[in-house]
């Protein structure tokens, strides 16, 4: 989630501190920790996440026990872990059984952990934060690699009626399309044709719009005032996609709010914890 | 380390905070991560000591992976894995393997563990501060536990001439000989007898003194100003024993002392190391 809080929040650590941790591989780019400590630190939670460097080919050997500790109490998950972090979930939600990866896990009353995917969430959670409703929308989105998968998973989780997927390699599209069918049968998926008619909502989930020069990540048909636009690309300025939304007056979903709705829906999974209590003094 | 730093420190943490964890069952009473975390913001590491609940009954399936993990670089280790935690390290300190318990392990630059035990070497630390000179000392010592070995251990290993011991479980005295005889030749050490004649310091590291009411640990023979008195027990009025040494005008090691000490002693261990680079943003 990138840039989405300003200042690097100051917290206290204490014994009685919580843990929560991002495994990744690299890791040092991350910036969760200061994002979710910060949050931790305003909702009054004695809590922490703590960068966690997960060497790739010590994964499966380090997961296992890092679930195993005793003030472990969630953990967000990045690359290249997304996808082989589903074994150590003993629930998964709709999102992330749909795709086969999660991003967020949290520790049950019981102790077992419960995981799902917040990718597409974070989308979702943003154009309700504008106001605008999902449900019934006719989608064409471009893009079906994991943030496209992702995102295409919330859609149908929140109600679509149908999606039309494009992106240069048919396979990925055949299959994002195979287990959306699966997880929600009544959203109809299908490969977009060239018609690009019948659409109230416009998803950008490729890479196109990050470079300088990148134009539309296709032929996005035409946009009305009725006609919700998403763009996952993040940028100091409007992409191509968000500034003929612009134009055309659409409501429309950027990747800053896409990574704040994100943290909201994760912060949401996590849960308010109570403070544990300080004790008495030692080491 | 108890109450050795009033206030609790706030501090910052990125994807690039370097980690450092005290490992413990239970951990939510601990205070290192408040002095330590506090210690390294105030040298400018960019480096947070967490803490880590470690259930006794995973320990030995846990460590591994902690020990695993690309930006831990030291552990610290309180009740009851000190000595389990011995297994785990490449290398031991003098008195870490005069007593086998280890307290704090840090990364080598080849990725392997080094441990010491430093509770004994915050007494050494708090003697040296006070511009004592232990080299050459004739020590009588009651207690020959946990804190009495480790301090035993850092008082040959700094060089006493002898070491005269007395604790309630002879067992125990003769165990604590045996090991400080073979790890430390020069040092002569016995159990005490009854006659308190030819020694120049004393040192409490039994539990005597820290309940109200409590007296001496023993009979600790004459005192003069050459005594040099020390008492592992902390309390914030003075111990019967460091009360008697103020009225004989001793000079004096109180537990806050040694608490002082070791945290500079663990410091000096863990040595500092250059923040790495924050990289790009990311999650």
């Amino acid at each position: 989630m990138t840039n989405v809080v300003p200042v690097v929040p100051l917290v206290r650590i204490t014994g009685a501190t919580r843990l929560y941790a991002i495994v990744g591989d690299p890791i040092a780019q991350v910036r969760s920790p200061e994002v979710f400590t910060g949050r931790f630190a305003a909702a009054g939670i004695n809590a922490v996440l703590v960068p966690v460097h997960v060497p790739a080919a010590s994964f499966d050997a380090i997961i296992p026990a890092l679930l195993a500790l005793g003030n472990l109490d969630g953990v967000l998950v990045t690359v290249p872990f997304k996808a082989r972090m589903v074994q150590f979930a003993s629930r998964l939600g709709p999102a992330a059984a749909c795709i086969g990866a999660v991003n967020a896990l949290r520790r049950e009353a019981d102790g077992s952990w419960s995981g799902d995917m917040f990718d597409g969430a974070g989308f979702v959670r943003g154009a309700e934060t504008k106001g605008q409703r999902l449900r019934g929308r006719r989608v064409l989105q471009f893009g079906a690699g994991g943030a496209g998968s992702a995102i295409a998973c919330a859609l149908a989780e929140a109600g679509v009626a149908s999606i039309r997927i494009v992106d240069p390699e048919s396979g990925r599209v055949e299959a994002l399309a195979t287990a959306l069918r699966r997880a929600f049968p009544d959203c109809d998926v299908a490969p977009a044709t060239a018609q690009r008619g019948d659409v109230d909502m416009v998803v950008n989930a490729s890479p196109v719009g990050m470079r300088p020069g990148d134009g539309m990540p296709g032929d996005i048909g035409a946009l009305n005032s009725g006609t919700l636009v998403g763009d996952v690309v993040v940028s100091e300025t409007p992409t191509p996609l968000i500034a003929q939304a612009q134009r055309d007056g659409c409501a429309w979903v950027n990747g800053r709010d896409m990574h704040s709705g994100q943290i909201e829906a994760i912060m949401g999974f996590f849960g308010a914890r109570p403070a544990a209590a300080g004790g008495t003094a030692e080491n």
